[in-house]
């Protein structure tokens, strides 16, 4: 006899587990561990000081209406709030037009939805974001994957994909993606942009990061170039806090509405607290100031992180050499087993994530690895990514 | 051609719609309106004054781990307050047991996920919360209902309805139930956990209400009869705030083990920060100052629409007399169409929700009508029951 209850299970269970990448981090509580692992904001990024000015700001402005059940598109300030904010990016969002949700997870998740029945084909870049893929996944989903280089997806490996599938849509990290840090050009966006306008295709573009631009120039959103063939997704959880569980999406109307009906059925409305206090931190010109001392604690982080994998990592290994965001992707010679790698790191009291789990077919990745540089301070970066070239370094002399 | 994109939605957005009920709540914006309607707290049941100091304690205590990513069960404190909180219940919870939710809606919507396979059987009593119709409906489902009574759900009906169904789970509020107020006596639930014990069955029970008690002797959850085929779900919104969207549930461990997994892959993890909040509201003793106001405001309210049905409503129609909770329930003779007194309600400033959208079956119900007193003062509530009562005359006159 199983356990009670499993024949109760919905057929869509099977394809159903546990995240790797947080089930990793459960490890992590080591004493002593460096986790390069993660993708989580240092903690000294929080405004924490100015918080306790927001909070009151928060009770006196809105009193009982931050606190009582609001609408399920979001909290209407808020939304004006976010609509200033996405203007500076390039983005025409009318905040009637905006929903939000908890996290872009929650975005992602809702997505996958109301567009996902069994069988029906997403498009991922490859390698691609973990929590995308299991948010979709339990919705059934097959998944064909768009071949990357350094500027992003390739366009020709999209237009090819789109020909030969009927794709529900293309998910996608545009900016300091996760988990290669890569950015899709300028020209790239402009083409790809043509591409699904001929196709009328519908791209989902999720932008955690691009506020976290440590050099070059900014680039704006794939959005901006096929409004009408996009869902842009992001977050507050890299410029403010993530346990406010703050995301957001703008969509083409269709979409929006069904988003909107899902959203209701699930889970009412999110958090009216937090979407008061991320509207005054916004418009009381909090994150002015805080965005650019998040960015100058990632930068010399960043650079102490790519100077000592030069000085450290051996020479068959490539990684890439972000402008922002807060990963670093290494790609060993073929037959380097990044989990034994991992395995070995974590003796040495050094955590990162194998890059396979990245991947939707489980043998791509297998010598490639995700180096995270937002958590710990240069000194700790340093002296992890010495131990690890040196772990890299044995591996070399099997 | 229709609307872009249509042909990319799934299957089962065909089985899912707006909520009535908040699309009903959209529409009273009107200047004058008295809404019996909605399930919405009095916004002076807040604890504005405490929140102030609740807030500082909360950033001095816990700093950046409130605004931190968190785990996805919910954040530690969080759960050994609520523990403590269930205990005065007769629940004997784990805090390694507990999950947190954004609200009960979404353990609603998880359920629905990791349960529900098209076509598969959920048995509700009749008539029942809508929102657990809207959760569970994206899913695919087919309704069976149990008949009830005064005492709630008619043991004999749920026997019927496990030997005739496969029956995935029960969905149950307890205890001043949504729409009717009714509260399953003691008696019903030691027949309905044997029952349920007998036949290995789940039960979903949702318990949002039993705090708010006005008279009465206190009734166990039946969850404290039946532990182990049990999921109880319940919420802070009702005696705290519902804008801080905080849910909870208490699971059998192969369903708990699921609705983790589900939860990490649908938005990873809960709002840090307001469970941190809810913490210091139950630790530092506020809840037990607040919820007997809360009370001390309800009941009032309650006895003034009570009172003045009894004067103005027309001696054919029924309804409830709740011990506690939030609504009563009103039956009319057969053939009054209650969505036509709505609509003649509404020209006179009153708004209630036609009792029709509580159940699954759209040709029941049509004379019923569910009513808040929550919302309103008890003057207010006096003159619109008093008007509501003018239009059922007319309506009795036709």
């Amino acid at each position: 006899m199983g356990e009670p209850f499993e024949q109760l299970l919905s057929q869509r269970t099977s394809s159903m587990q546990r995240n790797p990448i947080r089930e990793i981090l459960r490890a992590l509580a080591q004493p002593g561990m460096i986790s390069l692992a993660g993708g989580i904001p240092a903690p000294e990024t929080f405004p924490i000081e100015d918080l306790y000015r927001i909070n009151e700001t928060v009770l006196d402005r809105y009193g009982p209406a931050a606190l009582q059940y609001d609408l399920t598109e979001g909290f209407a300030p808020f939304r004006e709030a976010l609509a200033g904010y996405l203007a500076t990016k390039g983005i025409d969002a009318d905040a009637e037009r905006l929903l939000v949700f908890n996290g872009s997870q929650s975005v992602l998740d809702t997505l996958g939805k109301i567009l996902i029945s069994p069988g029906d084909v997403v498009a991922l870049e490859s390698p691609s974001y973990l929590g995308a893929i299991s948010a979709f996944s339990s919705y059934l989903p097959e998944y064909v994957s768009i071949e990357t280089d350094d500027d992003g997806i390739i366009p020709e490996s999209l237009e090819r994909v789109l020909d030969q599938h009927k794709v529900k849509f293309v998910y996608l990290v545009t900016t300091f993606q996760n988990p290669t840090g890569r950015t899709l050009s300028l020209r790239r966006r402009q083409e790809i942009a043509a591409i699904v306008k001929d196709r009328n295709a519908l791209v989902v573009e999720d932008d955690p990061y691009s506020d976290l631009r440590y050099r070059g120039e900014v680039v704006p959103p794939l959005q901006s170039f096929a409004p009408e063939n996009t869902v842009y997704a992001s977050t507050l959880s890299k410029i403010f806090a993530p346990g406010l569980r703050l995301g957001f999406c703008l969509a083409p109307p269709l979409i929006r509405e069904w988003l909107y009906i899902a959203k209701q059925g699930a889970d009412l409305h999110s958090n009216t607290y937090a979407q008061a206090l991320a509207t005054e931190y916004i418009c009381g010109g909090f994150i002015d100031k805080q965005v650019p001392k998040i960015i100058d604690l990632y930068r010399p982080r960043q650079e102490a992180m790519l100077s000592t994998m030069a000085r450290h990592f051996p020479q068959e290994y490539r990684w890439t050499k972000p402008e922002g965001g807060m990963f670093i992707w290494v790609e060993g010679p073929a037959g380097v087993d990044a989990e034994a790698v991992y395995w070995k790191a974590i003796e040495r009291k050094v955590a990162f994530v194998p890059g396979k789990y990245f991947y939707v077919d489980p043998s791509d990745g297998l010598a490639t690895m995700r180096l995270n540089f937002t958590r710990v301070d240069e000194a700790a970066i340093e002296s992890a990514v010495a131990a690890l070239g040196a772990v890299l370094k044995e591996f070399g002399a099997n």
